[in-house]
């Protein structure tokens, strides 16, 4: 099979770091076009917008999109309507409807929707899973806290609402969660707004499964000093604590399992995968947990954020 | 095919005024038990918890689940779990989650599932539906504005975070547009919070569809005189209004379509039919757009609100 041929839309640090040298050492990818408004990469035709990319180059297979949520419907509207296959970064989209009719949309038009995770890919999440299917789980408890001001300087559109605020990292703990527990519900949520954002600093969740596993996740923008990305899991075979954004497993203090970091190889290989096969993969649990905690949980208001 | 068994959940106002007088009516039905904290149906065995109930009465088929949406989960799960087909009133659960679980656990068992949007039967949404599809949309202003304290004196649930607000009504709304419409997605959304309370008083959401139809609606429970549960087209055959709730069809001023009320006997006559065919009927879509107006909208302050 010759490559398939890619283009990338929202040409920006996460592309530079993670998508480029993913495509490069993936010989499934050819890179052959990009748009964006400032960025561009070597030796490879750059557009403006993607409607002058795809009328100038009918070559494009498919389309990776990595500009902020807020815009990415409309790219992937019409790079679905011209036939090409998707991969949307994280989070697929601004709101659960739109995400439901790209769906709709790729399946109407036989193309590939890859709405990708990366935390899903990171190194010791497919031992974890194994681990815990293999015990009985006793509770669950999720502490996702890192320091805004050292990972977001100055990003405006986070703190918007539909920004998603601290549920931006949050949410990568929660495509994890969704991906190695039973299906949850969320029974109880706090968000806290700084009084002059409209997106939270901080949300306290509180879930349960069909079975009655209690999930308790604290998610924190506020966090200087140690960072913290880690899911303890008490279970009948002792302490499971998948750490470090699920690079590190260990069980009763020990390491059990870690390897080298590759999640946007493995995105890039799970891509090629859904391409070849002709199916798409969109699973909105993690969006969907996000938008019942807004829906269901009280807000309350904090002390004001400024970078 | 002899009466499905049917037990009851929650006996109140809407269980006395439309459930019981659709079931009397319609042969497809028996009602055999109820289960209800107070109330009661006169002749019929009762119970004061759904666990009694199933285990007093093995014969049950279906269950109809009435009670505040907080509750509706765990009555749900232990219904399904029984092999029982389930109705549920609007909204279908707290969480887009919880519903999404249930629908997955009523395909395990083989049982039907219904997520009942009761405005969906009105009488002239098959007629407005009908004259949309022979046309060609422009825009489209929905408004659904109402006096809370006529409607919902001292109701505490509804004020309560989880509780919906504005949108418990507006639901209702997003019922018919969603099923008379092309799918639609939120662009843009403002919630208007009384300084005491949880839950939105109002709500201005901006909508358009993969084609670019532009949809306004605008929720608001301070609506005092008369009161507005109206959907009006621009249409190239005219401007169309569905008034009343979905009672009332006019094009150009002129009524073209009107018929009787008669939602519940509609809902029983679907939920026998689902159940008959062994399959479920579950549109999140109406829930989905609440969800997305949380997560996406604009919080803004204003008056507080006393019942």
């Amino acid at each position: 099979m010759s490559p398939i041929n890619l283009a990338i839309v929202g040409v920006g640090k996460i592309v530079r770091d993670q998508h480029l040298p993913s495509i490069e050492n993936n010989s499934d990818f050819k890179l052959i076009a990009t748009a964006s408004r400032h960025g561009t990469v070597d030796g490879i035709p750059a557009f403006t917008s993607i409607e002058a990319m795809l009328d100038a180059v009918p070559g494009i297979d498919a389309v990776s999109l990595c500009m902020p949520p807020q815009y990415r419907y409309e790219a992937a509207y019409k790079a679905l309507e011209a036939g090409k296959h998707v991969f949307l970064e994280k989070p697929p989209g601004a709101t659960l409807s739109e995400v439901a009719d790209l769906e709709a949309l790729a399946k109407t038009k036989h193309v590939s929707l890859f709405a990708s995770w990366h935390s899903r890919y990171a190194p010791a999440i497919e031992a974890a899973k194994a681990f815990l299917a293999g015990t009985t789980i006793k509770s669950v408890h999720v502490i996702w806290k890192e320091d805004v001001r050292h990972w977001h300087p100055n990003q405006e559109w986070i703190w918007q609402a539909g920004g998603l605020g601290v549920f931006d990292p949050g949410i990568n703990a929660l495509s994890i969660v969704t991906h190695i527990l039973p299906p949850l519900f969320l029974t109880g949520a706090v968000l806290e707004f700084p009084e002059n954002r409209d997106s939270p600093i901080a949300a306290d969740l509180q879930f349960k499964s069909g079975q009655g596993l209690a999930v308790h996740a604290e998610f924190d923008w506020r966090q200087t000093g140690k960072q913290s990305w880690d899911i303890v899991a008490e279970t009948e075979a002792g302490q499971m604590v998948l750490s470090e954004g699920g690079s590190k497993l260990s069980v009763n203090g020990e390491l059990t399992f870690t390897a080298p970091e590759a999640e946007y190889p493995s995105l890039y290989r799970r891509f090629a995968e859904i391409v070849k096969a002709g199916t798409s993969d969109v699973d909105l649990a993690p969006l969907r947990h996000v938008a019942d905690a807004f829906m269901l949980g009280k807000r309350k208001f904090v002390e004001a954020f400024h970078d």
